[in-house]
């Protein structure tokens, strides 16, 4: 339940304040050579992304690669590689040990397993979405060099400055497009290529929607308005419209995929919150640490990094 | 990819126009008499949804089962059914054989297959929904002895009839509701029930938006205004609201869980449609045949079937 | 459990006096034009592979195709078929009903399910392995085309006509061949192509070993002896020797894969044995029914249409 | 490919002259308090298996816990851990680079993925196996509680002195035994359990056969000698001989599971050996580099830790 993937497949491990978090990728073709300046890049990205809005940790994000490589070529056995947890500050967290932060994973990972890490959010942090990154940024090389690229952008943000001031959050929306995409990826039925897509997409911490091509508004259209028409450009068949989202019956139909996810806002706030404690007293917190005010800087290259994930893997599935 | 689940499993096959579309359900706990009344009951509410807007084929929908049973108990075993294509009319589908339809899966099949079956819509046809209503319905057996139900309602929906009097469709939108749910189904990272959730309602024909709690409107909420405050009830600690909608961390915490679909107008119109066919070539084309004005009350018992099947392979999970 | 493969897959059910047994095929080519005649001719080896030593059961065999085809091509779609169970005689169980059959399913069964299909053996029914029969001629077809063949023959029998007369049954060794296998097949670690061999002929009935290339005789070999040289033969790199059975680090080098499978006699004896019943109580039973003396004979399609079935599967992993 | 299991999974990575080893187990229960005394002694029964025999390549094997655990406790989540690969002397393999040697995986490696890790064998590195003798460990920590032993021993093995002095190698067979498995375990068709058993064993290094219960032997068999009778021993159903080896129809009977393995010799010799190079001409090698004369004394640990899975994930797959 820690992976990803039917052929390329990502696992990850590591909670925020362990010794480290990582992941395996198996199924990676062999024969690759890595682009380690990109992956930097793309972790960079996740990491200062905003400045007045993002977390202040000090995460160096040095990836150690520990196997399925040789001078940096891709061997075809598993890719694990992992980033040491620096600037962890349990501390920051000791007092809130035995308390449930509203809408926080504390609760559910309580009830699921009977302990939690409480330092930092364990499993639950969104520091967890690093590996991502990392195999996001190699799905993304294999994907440009058949001509396939992937862009997301903050279509919707609340005040994040004001917010701040308020000790508060935002929430957004972010919206992903994948052009080059060929025809045919996804699989009728349980593997559709929405399917898939959704599924990547819930795995980010704060995704609470998910809608393709015009999504919730269709439900609004008729089928008259809705229906992509077929056309012939340049001896090529494609659609006049792209209200499906590139995606028809499940299957990719050539156009761009777009499609857009709801995040919902951070829930560590620095506002006094009521709330309970393990024994079901009531207390209240006011999260101090260190948190961002909105996720969505940070969420693009995560969003990126999952559709990369899934088009590859897609891509792997065709024989 | 014809199969959903993890250890509640059920493989679909099948062909609007072929000799029979079916199911295996694997992982089905043994010793269950199954209420064949029910299972009856629930393909009823797919056939007979609404008198004006449905299609008018007639099918018989009677389930034969082939495997995992001894007088009405399942073994264990898998538990295999069918139900025979009745009142095939593939000549009504013989003057679509080269063209496209507008947003059917006609176009994509092709280019992923080298071929597709024209009649009907085959393997894409809404009729191969079916055996998810026969193993949904089992779901909701299990379900229901573990005081977990599930509703499934139109929140939002086009002018049906209008629509039908000008040979056009419409499209709406669902609203589901899990109660009696236990909290700590799902698992962190890429098992989330969220996520299982999305995949399971990206499967079903013309769903292009999924939401769960309060979905996209949290995109413009703050964090003040969507955490969810933990209370003591009674003894049991719960949530004040439940704008995360019964999941935080990909867990459920024991709310319910309600989510929200999107569904696209059906795009099977009587209005005539510019097209292309095989070649590429222009052309118009009126969908005849028998077809429903809006997905949506046929929908209702799909939604409920999905959404029983996550939960229960999700429970199935637990150790 | 009832499915094997990863790419091309095949989900078996039914129980031998149920109402049929029968297969799902995910994952085959689309464009493939069926081969009913070798379909037919594989299932009449399994039927009547032995005049002297069979059952006489009266099985038609005549399969029903279902789904996944459209003028006998494949779709790409899943590929269902039945076989329906005639000639049933529940009637020779009846006094078995509650009883242990010695080294028969019927008590392990039962302490997994609760209960168990006392007809015929019910799912654990050599009749079971009939889909994999369907299959595998399928597999065999898409194997014939890229020019690898397989064949099984008894190497070592014990002397069935005597034991018939004994009212006993006897076991045997079975050796198989593929042939024109190319290097690269299998996976390092856990996907090894021995290993999966190994997986599937353990799914036949009464296997007890398994052993490839020279198998227990390696080890009492050394190192000197059991090495493959490698040598140049018309430009072409290939071994001097085959101890290794074409497999190295669990990856096909392109010789002919060798193995054997040791079969135990049938259980099924007719002359009296001692056991217990459901209440633990000891009685005496004598089985008369009607059952094979050996199950080689039988065994040799079964054998194959495994072998056929990793082969494709492992081909179809190929990127 | 690279995982093995169900419920409870091992995936595991790296290569023998890689950075690290490693491995990351899914699925294992939360709130085990890790016995780390033991699990550092089942790795130096491998790692010191013999003497006289074993390669004297220094190896700390010290375990790095990198996630899944709290003060020594599982959390539910990942648990991934590391070994750092010392004292690699890649240089004494620097001359067989571009050289096959007899009956290793260099050959069949480089048909599969185009290039391969020369130093010290790579993936295909007995060293590989680590991983499996750490999460084996955490297995039979649980199987231990539950009542379940494993115990593996030589039962036939070549004379290692003598074969030591003339550079040669020996092979052997292993014989493992679990007791106070529960009846039930393993599942009907591809799920046997004896299946499972036979694909973790040949996932090992070396092992050309598997044989369970009496095995090949039972192949020489009647039906009236090879099955075992059901008795009633003290009120428990149980039978007066184990020819089966504990398992009917794939399912467990409650009786000892007893298997036997067949290893081929170590094809590492350090006699001269005629093969070929990458560009197919004949040359010699004599392997000199650090090697075991025989492989059972450090697979006995291996067997067992493969037996632990299998058992722990069948286990768990009870519902």
């Amino acid at each position: 339940m820690n992976t990803i993937g039917h052929i390329f497949r990502l696992t990850t491990f590591g909670e925020s304040h362990g010794a480290a978090i990582g992941g395996v990728i198996d199924g990676c073709p062999s024969q690759l050579k890595l682009d380690f300046d990109f992956i930097d890049s793309e972790l960079l990205r996740r990491k200062t992304a905003q400045s007045s809005t993002a977390s202040q940790r000090k995460e160096s994000d040095r990836v150690e690669w520990l196997s399925g490589l040789l001078d940096g070529v891709t061997l075809g056995t598993p890719i694990a590689f992992i980033v040491r947890n620096e600037d962890c500050k349990p501390e920051d967290y000791e007092n809130l040990k035995d308390v449930y932060r509203p809408s926080h994973a504390d609760f559910t990972y309580e009830q699921k397993y009977g302990l939690r890490d409480w330092r930092g959010g364990g499993r639950a942090s969104a520091r967890t979405t690093l590996p991502m990154v990392v195999a996001g940024a190699i799905a993304k090389q294999i994907l440009n060099e058949k001509g396939i690229k992937i862009y997301a952008e903050v279509v919707c943000m609340g005040d994040a400055e004001q917010a701040k001031r308020e000790g508060d959050t935002v929430g957004g929306i972010v919206e992903c497009r994948i052009t080059g995409v060929p025809a045919g990826l996804g699989d009728p039925m349980f593997g559709k290529f929405s399917a898939e897509l959704a599924h990547a997409m819930f795995s980010l911490p704060a995704v609470k929607g998910f809608e393709i091509g015009d999504g919730f508004a269709l439900a609004k259209m008729k089928g008259s308005e809705a229906n992509d028409t077929f056309i012939n450009k340049d001896g090529q068949i494609t659609t006049l419209t792209n209200h499906s989202g590139g995606i028809q019956g499940g299957i990719t139909n050539g156009n761009d995929i777009v499609f857009r996810l709801a995040f919902k806002p951070i829930p560590s706030i620095a506002q006094p919150q009521q709330t309970v404690n393990r024994l079901g007293e009531p207390c209240e917190i006011a999260i101090e640490g260190r948190h961002d005010v909105c996720a969505l800087p940070r969420a693009l290259v995560l969003v990126e990094a999952m559709a990369a994930l899934v088009s590859v893997d897609s891509i792997a599935q065709l024989q």
